[in-house]
């Protein structure tokens, strides 16, 4: 490892999304008591910020049925700051009844997208953003937006960042105060990254911004590259890359988190977190779902797990 | 695709190592013919420069045993640059007949590895390299200098920065007019490469500087972007990841060329390579060594290959 480098940010900060972003994605029901022990060795690893559930029908999502029991059994405990996404008013009220500390809305900035992840318009989701925002309005729940699609659509293509930053500033007005750009299907690459955050700088005002990457096309850590370049310090990761990719059935999806703290933690930048200790989550992720996930440093060990040289074939080149 | 960037280089420069450091960790031999198909394919696809084969003792690496035979289906082509790995004298007096464009003499930067890879001391391969000059002098054949381990051994840990620009400039003082920095079993990371590239250029003078990464720990193409940033033009790449790491069964080696050239060209940088053709090429990898390899864009496909949206079921977030 070799210290901070110049012009990148000395901490990052990370929300571990696999419980949700992850889970979902599974074709099974997780049990809620394998929920909620994975959370607690992410929170052993040293993780405190967590996209926890979502507050959705359990008909249309029966992965998340259990989301106010996950959140009964992490709510109150200090230093967590714990979210879950809500589609409707009604899954607002449930959810800041469980005592979210914040609320994930969600639509995307292309249409196509937004018709076939929510079936409304992009407009609608807005005007639903609104409503929400007066139910949440002095119960102390502060509210997130996340742009899905933000890097490209798997129907559309490209998507033009103008999308995404008349998104953000929506959000914004609408009082959230942190606004995730979220490259739903893997097509952010480290020049939109930069082309992205560039244009959002001019209106987040204070909001914070947080990248959430897919590693689909093997260029997720190099997107991360990218924002930290750009001096953004917040990244959402799923732990051992849990969750796929729903476009493409062999195809990775979510960035591992142990991937992610390793580039962090060799780059100088502090996390908070145990790489080993995330690696043993990991494992545990892996056991739970019962399939292999595709987070790497679990497979290869972290860097300096020196070897013995009677251990390994050589490569005579 | 955005528009090159400001700092980023305009064109890159891939070398095409898949039939000599993937086919070689292939645990059989890959018959001749195949091997020449897959390098057709590559050449169809627009590569234009290979890493072809070593010539190594055949009871050391049975896999390069046919390195002439290659060399004679490809020698003689317009517009071809074709290199070899050599050991020693020996090996370099056949390649040279064998009508390579350049030799490639490789040593460690840590004394273990190279004691472990080549049965000798550093000291003792920067000797050899010397006497294989002697003998290239005259024959129009170049001299290639690789150093592996230049980012960290499996063995030691880390490398000092210092062993890897001695080598270096010991390598140019032999006249050898391109290094590599090799990233032998996966520990270069970005901070690295800005680290080592910063220090190498105080001493390369006018030779070129290569670099090589494996994605072991799936920061391959983040290193990838350091690299570029630091105005580095030339990667090594294999189709499709082709050659495992030696030390690690199940963890991921070289990075795929599809993957580096998707990276590139999605970065406005142009490589002079068809993506769809090396996907197929990667395709063909594959079927070859009849095993599933690493690459992620021959998975997930190119950026904007666009699905139906009844192709797909929905994320709900």
């Amino acid at each position: 490892m070799v210290s901070a480098m110049a012009g990148l940010p000395g901490h990052a900060v990370i929300t571990e999304v696999g419980p949700r972003d992850g889970l979902q994605s599974e074709p099974v029901f997780v049990p809620t008591a394998q929920k909620i022990a994975l959370i607690e060795a992410l929170i052993a690893a040293g993780l405190r910020r967590f996209e926890v559930t979502s507050f959705v029908s359990p008909r249309a999502v029966p992965q998340m049925r259990d989301a106010a029991q996950v959140m009964a059994a992490l709510r109150g405990r200090d230093g967590l700051h714990l979210t879950a996404l809500v589609p409707n008013e009604r899954g607002a009220e449930v959810a800041i009844a469980a005592g979210v500390d914040a609320l994930v809305l969600f639509a995307s900035a292309s249409e196509s997208h937004n018709l076939k992840n929510v079936n409304r318009s992009r407009a609608a989701s807005l005007q639903g953003f609104a409503d929400i925002a007066r139910l949440a309005r002095g119960t102390g729940v502060r509210l997130q937006g996340a742009i899905a699609t933000a890097f490209g659509c798997p129907f559309e293509g490209d998507v033009d960042v103008q999308a995404v930053v008349d998104q953000a500033a929506a959000c914004r007005d609408l009082g959230m105060d942190h606004i995730t750009l979220g490259d739903t299907t893997g097509m952010a690459t480290p020049a939109l990254v930069v082309q992205r955050v560039e244009a959002l700088r001019k209106v987040l005002g204070d909001a914070e911004l947080a990248l959430h990457f897919h590693n689909t096309r093997g260029v997720g850590l190099a997107c991360v590259w990218a924002g930290l370049s750009m001096g953004v310090t917040h990244y959402e990761s799923s732990i051992g890359g849990l969750g796929g990719c729903p476009f493409v059935p062999r195809a990775t999806g979510n960035i591992a988190t142990e991937d992610l703290v390793y580039l962090l933690h060799e780059s100088g930048i502090g996390t908070g977190t145990d790489l080993d200790a995330l690696i043993g989550a990991a494992q545990l992720a892996q056991r739970i779902v019962g399939h292999e996930l595709p987070g790497q440093v679990m497979k290869a060990g972290p860097r300096l797990r020196t070897a013995g040289m009677d251990s390994v074939r050589t490569a005579h080149g």
